[in-house]
């Protein structure tokens, strides 16, 4: 199965998948968020090559997570903003960023490589998920699945297709 | 500079991205967080062809977030199974969710294609993102950055490196 037929399927991780396309993506995806949205500086920050970074940046605008702007005619420049959508992605690389400083060695929680400070009197953010239902903080044990009719139909569909 | 180089960065966003290297991991971690872990299920329910299936699964397994079980000996079959790091990953799966479910127009948080149920009442969760230290939902432009020395040091670094 082409790697493109993930943008078609019914699921939301799935899709998402495809929109984000791979590791370097979220190293990309990093550097935006940190306000570094220059072509140039894109460049040196993660040593990707050119030709694959702008695949990448095509990749991305294509799927309406970033948007390209001219900043200099002469010599012609450009750099890349996230639109709401992307901005929308945080809460992903805040858990990356989080889940990566919590397995290694290289870190931890109390000297990370960025230090969030929130509120007013600046105290260290750590992030937890919570119920905007209930305001509980939760884990995966505390959660039941129950998948829809549709979902249900597109993984039948699926294993049809790929049996063996 | 080659993709593997993402693992010897100093920032934990590209280390993780390095370990759960591209899109199809996203949907490979899926089916393991379904009780999935039987290698013909993954194939079935990702569509990935066999040999790209294997080397993603020993590129999670080398980087501790799977292991591999023999669960039958004729004929011999595997399946596979989270870590606690892999385990750990569910924030992040859970925010790709979300994130692909909102920038959709295929379904409504009302309708999702997975439906999570959380508490005695089973009440619908939605994730939302809190400060452990105060408690407070918290959104991107809540939080300010403080780069520390020996990521600036790794940044200069990469600066350098990759000037043209």
């Amino acid at each position: 199965m082409k790697k493109d037929s993930l943008s078609e399927r019914f699921c939301p991780i799935a899709r998402a998948s495809f929109e984000l396309a791979d590791g370097w993506t979220f190293v990309i995806l990093r550097e935006l968020f940190m306000g570094n949205g220059k072509y140039d500086q894109l460049q040196q920050q993660t040593g990707i090559n050119p030709r694959s970074l702008s695949n990448r940046l095509i990749h991305l605008a294509e799927n309406g997570i970033v948007v390209k702007h001219l900043y200099s005619e002469r010599p012609q420049r450009h750099e890349y903003h996230l639109t709401q959508k992307g901005q929308e992605l945080w809460p992903l690389l805040m858990m990356m960023k989080s889940w990566g400083e919590r397995w290694s060695d290289k870190w931890s929680e109390e000297d990370p490589p960025m230090r969030l400070r929130h509120g007013k009197d600046g105290h260290q953010f750590y992030p937890e998920i919570t119920c905007r239902t209930c305001g509980e903080p939760v884990t995966a044990g505390d959660l039941r699945g129950e998948i829809s009719q549709k979902m249900l139909q597109d993984r039948k569909h699926m294993a049809c297709l790929n049996k063996r």
